[in-house]
């Protein structure tokens, strides 16, 4: 049995609620967050409390709270030497207050709050400071889901930054051809299918092999047509600095 | 019954001839292609000529050609007043030689010769000078797929353009989260279900609902500390144009 406590009350708390509540081997001894709400409807309110002087005993503490508050936090709570973790992509173990042991237990999803997930697809990165709290997480991570990975700070850094790219940016794009669509009367359901096959292509093969398009083939009459068609400044320059490195990338020359 | 000439032998053209193959409203008279070559193994020779010459007749041809080739081999063709179409997202219409009457049957995906694809997904873009020819394109379309839209020349193009975004530069950022990755030990496999989950809320949000990250929550530090962990100048480009991108469209300065 795990007997864990989580504080914050945002996306991931209550995502990390649902996903604990449902494995026996699990405790979820208590609940703290400012503000004192529970994370889930079936959860008892003698559970949940907003004082942090009153915070119980637990084998883990887990602590989804904003980046910029797990410094503060670390140092507020009330008791010493017992495992505390983060949720954390881009925040070091260390920032967490050394009156405790350090661990990071950060789940690679992007979290909505209205939207279930299936945690056993989640990926969990893992890190500890000391041994037996590195197999603590990992029983915990397990029991969520088999795909565990022990992870340094620094490797999860350089992961945070690839999440960026894949995920923010990714999204970003596929706004642009949204609007771009939209401000023409074209409906944005007809590039769905190019969209998802693009992702599905890139879990199948290495996405170096499949990349195509105007900038691939050095397609300057192409390139430069698009370039007019575009009105806003900030696609344009989207449109050529991404043309520029496709074309460095692969050894063609505007 | 609808019949079908095939001109090309690349991508598009075995594709199509899969697809049609399978119809039996469809029946492929004959394949024109430079080399010669079978579109698949089950066609008889004879139905395959790489003597312009002898191409004959039929109710649609239709020219799964290179972009730039459209406009010449159009010109080639020994007849005239008969429906010709081209396959192309980024060519007009009207590229096609007038001495033919004009047609395009753009189907809106990225096709890789070894991967089968199921038409009855892929939008297909028609557009035709006549009305009557217009019909039959439909037609034609329909049999492969329920998602035929009549689209413009300079529809097509907006569509192009977006589909550059949605699909070309999306698998660059994907390849440069993978390089990173590479780079640092880290199986790109841990960002698998991030890149999925990406696309997949593009297709049920509007993606401008969907934005995160920190440019979208002008976390200033975190921007700084990715600048730094980019080695490649391309890379750091590219991150601070799409930051500044999202930035200045949610209303957010540096
Ligand atoms: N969302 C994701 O997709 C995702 C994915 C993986 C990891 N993470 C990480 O998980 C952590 C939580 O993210 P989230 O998305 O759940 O954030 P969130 O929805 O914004 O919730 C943040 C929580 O932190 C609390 N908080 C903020 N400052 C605090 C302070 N000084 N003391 C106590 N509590 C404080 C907030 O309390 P109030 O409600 O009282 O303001 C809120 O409950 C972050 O480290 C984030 O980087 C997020
Ligand atoms: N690939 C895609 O994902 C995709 C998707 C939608 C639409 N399209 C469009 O479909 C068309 C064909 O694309 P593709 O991917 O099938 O191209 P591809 O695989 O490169 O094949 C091009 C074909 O065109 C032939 N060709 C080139 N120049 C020619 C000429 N002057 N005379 C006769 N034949 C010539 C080539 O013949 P040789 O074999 O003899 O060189 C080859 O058979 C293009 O307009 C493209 O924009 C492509």
């Amino acid at each position: 049995m795990i007997r864990v406590i989580l504080l914050g009350a945002g996306n991931v708390a209550q995502h990390l609620y649902k996903a604990f509540y449902k494995q026996p081997a699990i405790t979820i001894v208590q609940c703290y967050n400012r503000k004192g709400v529970r994370l889930h409807p079936d959860q008892n309110e003698n559970n949940v409390t907003k004082n942090i002087a009153s915070i119980k005993e637990a084998d883990i503490y887990i602590m989804a709270v904003s980046d910029d508050a797990i410094k503060t936090l670390s140092s507020q709570l009330p008791f010493t030497n017992r495992l505390v973790v983060h949720t954390s992509g881009s925040v070091p173990m260390i920032a967490i207050n050394n009156s405790n042991r350090q661990g990071v237990f950060y789940p690679l999803q992007t979290f909505t709050s209205d939207k279930a997930v299936d945690f056993a697809k989640i990926p969990i990165c893992i890190e500890g400071d000391q041994e037996k709290d590195l197999f603590l997480i990992e029983r915990l991570a397990l029991l969520l889901s088999k795909k565990t990975y022990q992870i340094s700070s620094a490797q999860r850094n350089i992961l945070h930054v690839s999440a960026v790219f894949v995920n923010n940016f990714t999204n970003h794009l596929f706004s642009i051809g949204n609007d771009i669509c939209k401000e023409n009367n074209i409906p944005f359901e007809i590039l769905h299918p190019l969209l998802q096959e693009t992702a599905k292509k890139a879990l199948e093969i290495n996405p170096n092999k499949a990349q195509t398009g105007p900038a691939m083939r050095n397609d300057t009459k192409t390139i430069a047509r698009h370039l007019k068609l575009l009105s806003d400044p900030s696609q344009q320059e989207i449109y050529q600095t991404l043309t520029k490195a496709i074309q460095s990338k692969y050894g063609k020359k505007l």
